[in-house]
């Protein structure tokens, strides 16, 4: 049954609650918590700036874009929420940080892909994108240091110039790269080689580059590599690694980065010995860490 | 140059201001003070429900589909801002409701559409739609009461089933129907005929169904017509007439309608002389119906 509310000549201020009476008949608790919540938010923020029918349809027809600048290879919806900070606040309230010696969380940025290739430790997942060598050696261990097998391990990251596979789908002839699933191995390890990232700014070729434009904002994110790990009887973990000595490491345009997540990637010499044993003939980097899970709660 | 803002190992609580810190380079006064708004009452809105990181994703999916059901003819996004009651809450802060003679405003609703033919007066606007003939006989006046020529009047309606045009795309081959750009006469006047209009539920075939059903509400809007003023010299209008009787009168899915706006449908016997002098050989309907304008401020 519908809940049969008044909704005749409502004014500036009865409105509010004539909308959330609508609400009351939301079966589901939680579900109704959140409406009746996103609504008094709501029209607090327009009644508290006082917005205008003009600023409404820019709001409505700025949506509308950012929505249809959204798919499977871009998502716009996150980015914005990501420059409005929402993404990592959401983050820090469903994983309290620094309680644990579980490794900090951060964002998942809008660039991870559904579709990305499987592969077995040590392969090569640049794509043949060009770039500095980089090889990653990763291990995860429990709470108590011990190694955890069969986790499921992405990682995806930015070439040498800062972009994505997605973002070069035409020169790369749509294939993926610089993307993977992995699964840690027997000793909790996973490693592959790959091509160094760089700092970059975020698409701002889109809705979400108006504001930051607007705003005369930093549209820069420091040098870092993602993860998201996935065991059974574990929590998911989302983070990211970051470069020491990023230029950007401190004013990052999506609020991500933490101190525990900051690492070395170590630069090696042409001539060096790569950790496949591969003797390089150009320079290479090396990176190294060890992530730790949390039981499932 | 952007603001320099520390962004490093934010907190639940620390993040807002950083957030909003970002935004003091914004060069536009209105825009910061939108954008800094924006960013208090979304971190509260996630901070005081505890948003999980899967409700998140569920609020980015949702968002994303609003955006890619949404286009020329089906306004999803200012459909989502109707049944929250933003729209009409914009409206209420827009033009202060009986304060003046002006006829009252209402929500513009998402079924306005750009390219809509311009007609003569007296033109049947029903497209070859069926349904009962309606005849429309509108004034418009200034304050004082005065006739305005030259009105450039926008109507649009639902058919006898309660379907836009828009929704029977297919139906009608694309082709536009009840609705009409009109312009009003040197004594201020303009009409048409159509077809009567019929209570209807808001499109629910797309996300914002969604949050109707989860929230058991009624989709019904009472019957109306819609209207669109724009004269030099006077504020735009944009308003809707309902059909007084209508059973869904009281309780508008989207919080729209005020007691000013309700107007006899007047119902006519078959063989009953038409406004245009047709005699006509099935019973139709007539709506007569003044407007009063402000002058622009």
């Amino acid at each position: 049954m519908s809940v049969d509310s008044a909704t005749l000549d409502l004014t500036e201020t009865s409105i509010t609650e004539a909308v959330q009476n609508t609400f009351a008949g939301t079966r589901d608790d939680r579900a109704r918590e959140l409406f009746v919540n996103l609504v008094r938010h709501l029209h607090d923020f327009i009644r508290e700036v006082g917005l205008t029918g003009d600023e409404w349809f820019t709001a409505v027809d700025f949506l509308e874009r950012v929505g249809h600048a959204s798919g499977p290879t871009r998502q716009e919806f996150v980015l914005l929420s990501d420059i409005l900070g929402a993404s990592v606040l959401v983050d820090l309230i469903d994983h309290p940080h620094g309680r644990t010696a579980a490794t900090e969380s951060t964002l998942l940025g809008p660039f991870f892909v559904e579709g990305r290739p499987s592969v077995p430790n040590g392969t090569d997942i640049s794509g043949g994108v060009p770039g500095t060598p980089l090889f990653f050696g990763g291990a995860v261990v429990d709470e108590a240091g011990a190694p955890v097998p069969g986790v499921r391990v992405d990682t995806w990251h930015s070439d040498g110039e800062g972009r994505y596979d997605v973002q070069q789908a035409e020169r790369l002839h749509d294939r993926l790269a610089m993307r993977a699933l992995l699964t840690t191995d027997e000793h909790g390890r996973f490693r592959y080689r790959s091509i160094a990232p760089q700092y970059y700014p975020v698409p701002t070729d889109g809705p979400c580059g108006e504001i930051l434009r607007a705003a005369d904002r930093s549209p820069m994110r420091p040098e870092h590599i993602h993860f998201r790990f996935h065991a059974d009887g574990f929590d998911p973990l989302i983070t990211m690694l970051f470069r020491a000595g990023d230029p950007y490491i401190d004013n990052d345009a999506v609020f991500g980065v933490r101190h525990s997540l900051i690492t070395e990637f170590v630069t090696h010499d042409a001539g060096s010995t790569a950790p496949d044993g591969t003797v390089m003939n150009v320079p290479f980097q090396t990176v190294d860490r060890t992530f730790v899970l949390t039981a499932a709660r």
